[in-house]
């Protein structure tokens, strides 16, 4: 019997969930990621805020499965799907073939039609994304130490933070800790404690999935922590100047994007249907209409849960989605009855605000404050690959909570913006 | 009183250690660098091969001196010095004056007038080199992975180090290491056992500093690793196809340089004369001449030994030259008699190859094979800057001799080169 050929395209959450599981007789896997590595977006903001270091949270994906010799990565850039003769192109002018094609290519920061807004509001989704971000953010300072005009000086020190989910929220404490507390005693021209950090959020409250009594206790304790929390009003411009929210403009030299996402092309890829961010519509085992060979799973794909909203765009969901997948080809391979449609199950919402500082809603258990805090953090540890990056990740973390200093304030790659020094 | 306003440019060793040592009352130091960051030069070959990461060997060089109030840092490039006005200028349009200039801007390398050569062969001086050299060294096996043409594979598979130095010794080491075992189990379609590691020297043999003895024990320890050493033939030709050695063309897609350096633009800034590398020559209290106010240390000078050869481009040497111009400057400020003449004192070389593999040259002291080897981790760990780091490469190393994996294999960064994927 030929061997069964399962392409997967993006390790990503679903991606890496779905070939752990997937392990059988006479199928073989290929995954094929743009990138080398799995990275741990969850941890990403803290890469961009000089928390931790790049490697600590990004892992090869070949070295993931060595061990697993049904298993082979390519590194390449899917172009295309040609559906009919079952094939993947690569940039490049490969093509890989499959039986089985599961894409899982994730989704991008999105400017709401936007786009040219993306040079001056950087978004957050892989590694090089964090250490642009870390090397804006960390050169804001260093300019407005040289800067001898009090009101570009301001601008300087002005961040903005645009969208108010976990990232959003998370981000601006961090940034807070670093102007207001890590880096004031190391500038001798500015006070870095008179930075401004603004968190404008167009819905009415911050974390909207919480809660609204751990949506107010967070906007308190970024409160507490030097962060402006401006809700209910829209971004209406970006420049490399400043942000305008409603008809106000502020000068702001530093914006980073923490709204919406678009999906993947993946949908346009196999010619499905997809929604207004471009996900995907699925079956209700998560195929292509009219393929039963193409799975769409993780941020690309639009599925529903129970009560008919949208699953969360989180590591949760998406882990979900790549085991459901695997069970499913299982179950094909191994000539056994499908399982029944997949059924997304929400395990609860955690996020931190600052140090000590977090909420939990896991439905039934709210919890906010240090618990939280320390819940959080032992939960994303664990959740990290390998003894190596938890040895690493728990090290940084100690050494902040014991020390208060970041380890990772690197100011590195080239400039691109015109201005810049 | 005045103020006596020192500036140093270049947070390198010597520039750092002149800043620790310069504590004076009435003298207020400012240290300007174009990059935010100190970094551990001698280990960067351990960031270009997988190793380590980069937080893990440079520090923001504000953090380093935060509790001193008298020094000051500038993150800026310099242009030029105008010694008349007593001036250095930045990039962007600031001056910055000094009573006394130290100049410690060290080298970059370079390539024998053969600057065409660059793009194919980049070399090692700045984090971003080696996160290049990473990408490049990492991309090639990804790329064979791909290949369907043996002989574009084998030249995929062909790597290249130029210059056998201790950087250039230590690099063939760890990509031997790299390529003959840890990447073995995670290819497919490739045995990257096959790779072909290549270094390259126009002398007559490696670590050309050391004893012979030692430098035979290096060759036969590399051959064992699976390094093919070239001496005495000179490279003609450099390419994206590969390397010329002689009349040979070897097809060789990832070239290393570690070969020559060339000084910084130090001397024609403050119109000294300069040797042949481009170092400043300097009177032998390490000023300039006719310009007692005006320091060049570190590897943008030309300092001599007793005996007449060139102070070597080692960390301790340019750290004794910082410590030297600390006790001339505070001699003058205290108004007390001037110090004798700079004198290098040569404390002996060291170079690693492999696991297990290094030698130490003290003069009388001379050692081989793994007791060399610890001393050099020890050593290296030693002159970290701060336990965090000590830690986290401890822990780095730790991981490698236990598991042989390296924990930094990413690719990041963009590709230039026009046929890349």
């Amino acid at each position: 019997m030929a061997q069964h050929r399962v392409v997967i395209v993006g390790g990503g959450f679903a991606g890496l969930q779905l070939a752990r599981d997937l392990k059988c007789p006479g199928t073989s896997i290929t995954i094929i990621d743009r990138r080398n590595h799995h990275l741990f977006q969850p941890l990403l903001y803290q890469v961009a805020t000089t928390v931790l270091a790049t490697s600590e949270i990004a892992w090869p994906i070949r070295t993931l499965f060595r061990e697993r010799k049904d298993i082979s990565t390519l590194l390449g850039e899917v172009v295309g799907v040609d559906v009919a003769q079952r094939s993947v192109s690569l940039k490049g002018g490969h093509t890989v073939p499959y039986d089985t094609l599961v894409l899982a290519t994730g989704a991008r920061h999105a400017y709401f039609g936007r786009d040219e807004w993306e040079p001056f509001a950087p978004g957050l989704k892989a590694l090089e994304d964090a250490t642009t971000i870390r090397r804006r953010l960390l050169l804001a300072f260093e300019k407005a130490e040289l800067e001898a005009d009090p009101e570009r000086r301001k601008a300087l020190l002005t961040f903005s933070i645009i969208g108010a989910g976990p990232t959003g929220v998370e981000m601006a404490g961090i940034i807070a800790q670093l102007a207001h507390r890590i880096l004031v005693e190391e500038f001798r021209s500015i006070d870095t404690s008179s930075s401004r950090i603004l968190l404008i959020e167009a819905g009415p409250r911050v974390l909207p999935v919480f809660p609204p009594a751990l949506s107010d206790y967070a906007t308190k304790s970024l409160t507490k922590m030097g962060v402006e929390v401006c809700t209910g009003r829209p971004v209406t411009a970006c420049s490399e100047d400043g942000v305008s929210i409603g008809d106000e403009f502020i000068p702001s030299r530093t914006v980073i994007w923490a709204a919406g996402v678009q999906a993947s092309k993946a949908a346009e890829w196999v010619g499905a249907e997809r929604d207004r961010a471009g996900r995907a519509l699925v079956e209700p085992d998560l195929t292509v209409a009219g393929h039963p060979e193409v799975f769409i799973v993780g941020d690309t794909a639009s599925v529903r849960t129970e009560d008919g909203n949208q699953v969360p765009g989180i590591a949760p969901a998406a882990k979900q989605q790549g085991k459901y997948v695997a069970s499913v080809i299982k179950a094909r391979r191994l000539q056994k009855p499908a399982p029944a449609p997949f059924r997304y199950r929400h395990l609860g919402n955690l996020a931190t605000i600052g140090p000590s500082s977090a909420v939990i809603d896991f439905g039934k258990l709210r919890l906010k404050g240090s618990l939280a805090w320390w819940i959080w953090g032992l939960a994303h540890i664990y959740f990290l690959i390998g003894t190596r990056s938890r040895m690493a990740v728990a090290l940084s973390w100690l050494w902040v909570f014991t020390t208060g200093h970041h380890s990772a304030r690197l100011i590195t790659q080239k400039e691109t913006l015109k201005d810049e020094v």
